[in-house]
This record gives C-alpha cells, sequence and structure tokens, in this order.
C-alpha cells in the first residue's frame, strides 16, 4: 500500500506512534492546569514540547499558542487583526486555501469588508506586483500561503513579508503545507501570523501551532480560563501537544531527506514526461515541494486516474480534500488560467519526509500503466 | 496512587486506552474529507462514533457537532446567538465556569450587553426565582451549568430550560461536569445548546461535543472547508472523536457503578462527619454527582491537606484547575456566601466511573490522618 495524500493528511510519524503508545500506556494523565504534582508533571511536558517546537520554527517560547490546528489559527489571526484595525480591506490570493477564503468573506459578509484575490501567474506563483498594486491606506491584512496545498508551489513568502512589514500592514502567512515539509523560521519570516496543523506532518490530529510575532496581540476565539495565557481557552490537547514536538523533532533529525526526496520527485516526473510528453505538471516551472507532485494527462478524468491508482492499492486525490467531490477544475487551477482539459485531469500525488523515496518508482510504474490503459479507452 | 481529581481532567478510560493503542497500531490515517478509500474509512469510523456519540446523548444525530472541547462549545453556542440577536441581557450565575463567565464578558466589552448573574443559595442551587425575575424582553441568552465542578450540585437545569423555552429565551447548558457521569437526554433537557468534553469523561484530550437542538442555526467560529457540516471548519480530530464513542459507551455500560459510587460517597462523608463534626461539606443537602465531594476543616488551610494527601500518593485539588493558584475563596463558594473561614480549607475529592469506589476507604484514612495532624499543628 501505498499512501500518497501527505498533503491532505499523514499518517502518524512511526516516532510519534510509538511515543503515544508507550505515553497512552504509562501516563500520567491530568489537568495540565492543577495544582497537584501530576498535573505539574503535565504541564511541564507541555511546556517541554512548546520549547521543542519555538525552537524548530524559529519562534520566541511565547510565541507558540497550542491549539486545534491551522483552521483555528488562521480564524485566530483574522480575529487579532480585524478587532484592532477599522480598515476595511482584505487582501488574500486566489490559491488560498478556503479555511483563508471563507474567513476573510465571514468579514465581507458582516463587517462590510472588501476582499481581493490578487492574481496568480500561469506557474501557480501569486503576482507580487498585483500584490503592491493592491495594498492601500484601507488594508487591514494581507492572508497568503506559503505553499499551495494542490500545486506545492512555493510562494515569495518573505517578499510578501517584506512588503507588508514596509507598508505597516498585517501578514497573515498560511504555512499549513510549508512546515514539516521544508525549513521554515518564523521570526526570520517577518509574518505577523502563522499557522499549522500537526495531522499534516504526522503528530497526533486535534492539533495545531499559531505562531505570533506579539503573542500579546491575540484575542482569543476560544474564550475559557486563561490557559495558553489567556490567547486560547480550554483545557490543552496535552497529548497530542506533546506530539508536535516529536514530529518537528523528527523532521528536524530527517533534513537530509528533503534533498533526496526532491531529487527522486524530480527523476519521476522527468521519467513521466519522457513516456507521455502529453502530460502537464502544474507549477512544472516554479520552486516547489519536495513531495508533491499535481499531474494531468489533458483528456483523461482525474477522478479514474485516481480510482486505477487506487485498484493498485496507491491512494492520491485529484485535489484538496475539501473540494475533492466536485469534479471541476478546482480554484487553485482557474487562478493559474489552466484549461478545463486538464484541470479535470489532475491527480496530486503527496509524500512526506518519513516515506521511502522509492515509492516513486512504483507510482510511475503504476501511473504509466493507468495512462496507457485510459488512453486506449479513450480512443475506441 | 489515587487519582481524585477526575473533574479537572480524568485519565483515559481504560478501554479508550486499549481502543487508542490498537487504533494507532493498526491504521488506517487519512483525511476523513479525502475521496479514497482510506478516507471514507476513517469517515465512516468517525460518522459511526457521532452516532453512538447521538444515540448515548439523547440527541439526534445531526446535532452532534464534534469539537475540540466544552470551552469551544460554549464559545460557539455564545457566537451563535449573539449574531442572531440585538438583544443586550445575559443571564449567567455566579456559579459558572470561566468559560461562560469570560465569554459573557466578551460580549459585555465588546458589545455593550449587561452581564447579570443570578444568586445561588446556600445550598449551591442556582436561585430559579431569581432566574424568573431577571428575564426580559431584552434577554439575549440564559447560560446556566447542570452540575457545578467545583461542588458536584446538580442544577434545576430541566427547570431552566422550561423557563427559557416559555419565555423564548436561547439557553445554553454547561453539561461539561453532568455528561458521562450521570444520565442526560438532550432532546428530553430542552436546551438549545448542550456541551462537553472528552477529557473530563475518560476520552481522548482535544475532544469534545457542542449539542445543538437547530443545527442550521450553529454559526462557526472556526471557519473552514465546510467540516461538520460548515459548522466547525478544520479537518477532524477523528482518532479523538472515535475515543469520545468508546468513553460514552463505557459510561453506558456501567452506569449501574453510578449507585454503588453514590452510595460509597454518602458512607465516606458520614464517616468523615462522625470523625470530625466540625467537617463542612459543600452543597451537602443539595443533590450531587455520585462522585463528587468538595470538603473543609474550618481553619485548616485546603492547600495543606492537599500536600499532605498529596504525600500519601492521594492527588486531589483545592478548587477548580483554573482557579487553582489562588489561594482564595473560589468565586463559587463567594456566590454560596460560604465564608473565608470554610472557602479556603476546601479541597475536592472526585472520582470517575472507571474508579473502584473502594478508594473512598482510603482516601477516608489519608484524610483523617491528615484532619489530625494539621489540627494537631493549628493547637501548638
Amino acid at each position: 500500500m501505498i499512501y500518497a495524500d501527505y498533503n491532505g493528511s499523514a499518517p502518524l510519524c512511526q516516532d510519534v506512534r510509538d511515543y503515544l503508545i508507550k505515553r497512552l500506556t504509562d501516563g500520567p494523565y491530568a489537568n495540565p492546569n492543577a495544582i497537584h504534582h501530576l498535573g505539574s508533571k503535565v504541564l511541564m511536558a507541555m511546556e517541554n514540547a512548546r520549547s521543542v517546537c519555538a525552537k524548530t520554527l524559529g519562534a520566541d517560547f511565547k510565541q507558540v499558542i497550542f491549539n486545534s490546528g491551522a483552521t483555528e489559527g488562521i480564524s485566530t489571526a483574522f480575529h487579532s487583526v480585524m478587532t484592532e484595525t477599522s480598515k476595511k480591506r482584505i487582501i488574500i490570493s486566489g490559491i488560498e486555501h478556503s479555511a483563508t477564503v471563507n474567513t476573510a468573506k465571514y468579514y465581507a459578509d458582516s463587517q462590510g469588508c472588501e476582499v481581493i484575490a490578487i492574481k496568480t501567474k500561469p506557474n501557480g506563483i501569486i503576482d507580487l506586483e498585483d500584490l503592491e498594486a493592491h495594498i492601500n491606506d484601507d488594508t487591514a491584512v494581507v492572508s497568503i500561503m506559503a505553499a499551495n496545498n494542490e500545486t506545492g508551489v512555493i510562494q515569495p513568502y518573505l517578499e510578501i513579508s517584506k512588503l507588508c512589514n514596509e507598508k505597516g500592514v498585517p501578514f497573515i502567512c498560511d504555512t499549513t503545507q510549508f512546515i514539516g515539509k521544508t525549513l521554515f523560521h518564523f521570526k526570520n519570516c517577518g509574518a505577523d501570523y502563522a499557522v499549522m496543523s500537526g495531522h499534516k506532518i504526522g503528530a497526533m490530529t486535534g492539533t495545531g501551532i499559531l505562531l505570533a510575532k506579539d503573542p500579546e496581540r491575540v484575542k482569543p476565539i476560544i474564550i475559557g480560563g486563561g490557559q495558553e495565557r489567556g490567547k486560547r481557552g480550554g483545557t490543552q490537547h496535552y497529548l497530542g501537544y506533546e506530539t508536535l514536538a516529536v514530529a518537528l523533532n523528527y523532521f528536524e533529525k530527517h533534513l537530509d531527506n528533503i534533498e533526496i526526496l526532491n531529487n527522486k520527485r524530480i527523476e519521476f516526473e522527468t521519467k513521466l514526461k519522457e513516456k507521455f510528453p502529453e502530460v502537464v505538471i502544474l507549477g512544472e516551472d516554479a520552486p516547489r515541494l519536495a513531495s508533491t507532485t499535481y499531474v494531468a494527462y489533458p483528456g483523461i478524468h482525474g477522478q479514474a486516474v485516481q480510482i486505477e491508482l487506487e485498484s493498485k492499492e496507491i491512494f492520491v486525490t485529484t485535489s484538496s480534500a475539501c473540494s475533492d467531490n466536485e469534479p471541476v477544475t478546482s480554484k487553485v487551477l482557474k487562478a493559474m488560467g489552466v484549461s478545463d482539459d486538464v484541470g479535470r485531469g489532475v491527480v496530486r500525488i503527496s509524500i512526506g519526509l518519513c516515506s521511502d523515496p522509492s515509492m516513486y518508482d512504483t507510482i510511475l510504474e503504476a501511473l504509466s500503466q493507468t495512462y496507457e490503459k485510459l488512453t486506449k479507452i479513450k480512443s475506441y
């Protein structure tokens, strides 16, 4: 079985699995805010995890706010920014995740904000000039991702950050697909907020981190008993947060895998294109994550490819999990100006840092057979 | 070791632990919203868990919205109610959890709402007449708990619900300490919203349920890609949600434990009072949860008792986890009109449905020794 839907959700990393099974067996369990020794022990383990996460992500300890995941992070970052401004322009891009798109829409609907989606170039990179042209005095926030979930195309987030800092506009950087797949340094990046989800990097489900440049400015959307320094209420998902540290530790120890994975992915794509010159790799010329290939055989439906691969025990998706159920060109691809002929044909192959790079060989063989089979059917 | 801080956080129930270890070992892991078979498998398991939770909690399937816990539930319920009304009065009680108090305060600060905390009787039960007297045409919501986290006193939530329904005022019922400790039937209860946290009933941390009478009226605070029918964004914490079903199943199968536990708790309290007639049991005359005793020896500091018990490997708290760190009379006890002499002396002994009732014997012996020791020191 080959699981190639890491961008949708990563399986628990083996280190995390081992850690968690031992942790669940041994305990202790307690409310980390409790006064007794067991509570302190749980708290210390959680704060130690925070420390590891902070170090790995290039953030200060206090800049790490644990939460349930990137979607909560995005909602919290927007809430924090929007409650401290009367400005009305929200700038996003056309390739943002629905967590960002729908949150921006919420402020349009409820507070009369104007949402502008800046242009994306055909290679999948957002148009920096268009961004600069749209930032005006009424701009409340810019929210743009560091890497796209469908194409894996890496965005010029450092330049966006620099631009926003110069213009004094808060920048929310959606790093959900970036963290754990390539190096990220929050403080060097300069964004006001960055977000992540544990389940995308092999940690426990229901975990995440909001990174905040100035944590004092975070306004909680989950209000509670003062947990996370008053920035996120509710008894902490400490068992899960500990696994964030385990997964990020694993990532840091296996950084070399990135290059290996990247080379293997390029080799896979090259061989695939040699066999099938018609094949389109989305964002081919742009810098991409080591482990993502978004590929289409024009005229062959992506869902047919996906099903065929699944019959060979290879699990991929046609686009992101959220838009999966609609057999149409995704909004990301539309923003890139991709035709429906290609757009409906895509499958996303995404593996992880823990994956064996040799699985690209198996995928190549299976995908080749699939394309051969489906083009034959098509030609009948 | 005796863990007697279940009201703070319950250890993972043994069934949950066994389930989770097997689940983590076997997989599958996938995004429940993904198109492939692994995704469907994860989704089906999650929806099956929702079904079990709905049945156990007396709710319809669609009324069960998974989230990260009760605090998120409270914040979401308030947000849902407050965005559909222009009314300004929020009624809570003096014994509410800080999740409720601080959420009400948020609407006072941000939207000029008036927050009224109705009176509590000395026995720890909220004053129904005072509630009725305060519900007026401008009342946006009533948010009152079903059982108190410190005293374990069961509140007249059915009467509150009836009253609110008659007056057409939305009722948020904080059932965090109620669910999993005694029978609860959401639809029969009649509340508009009820909340729970998995970690209070032996399920995985970071899990919870918002029960909504009319789920269509829920307005998400975590906005995302349409998960939980658009009522709670973010990839679901499916591994955790499955354990909610396991824990609630355990509860349903061990309902008989409640009476056994209740009898043992009453026996414990009776014997303790026989030995130490000075001892005050808070909410003694009120109906209480089977497993909670909030007890004080006037003039002896609760923290001293807690530390002494801890030295005997018995873990209790002085009050709720959130106010633990302040050696003062808790706001719950203040609302009950309890003197500082008693209020500073309390320890909370709370065990769970999975606990061996015989641990009350050990606690009785240890607490007796503790009181004897500390009264001696006091008399020097």
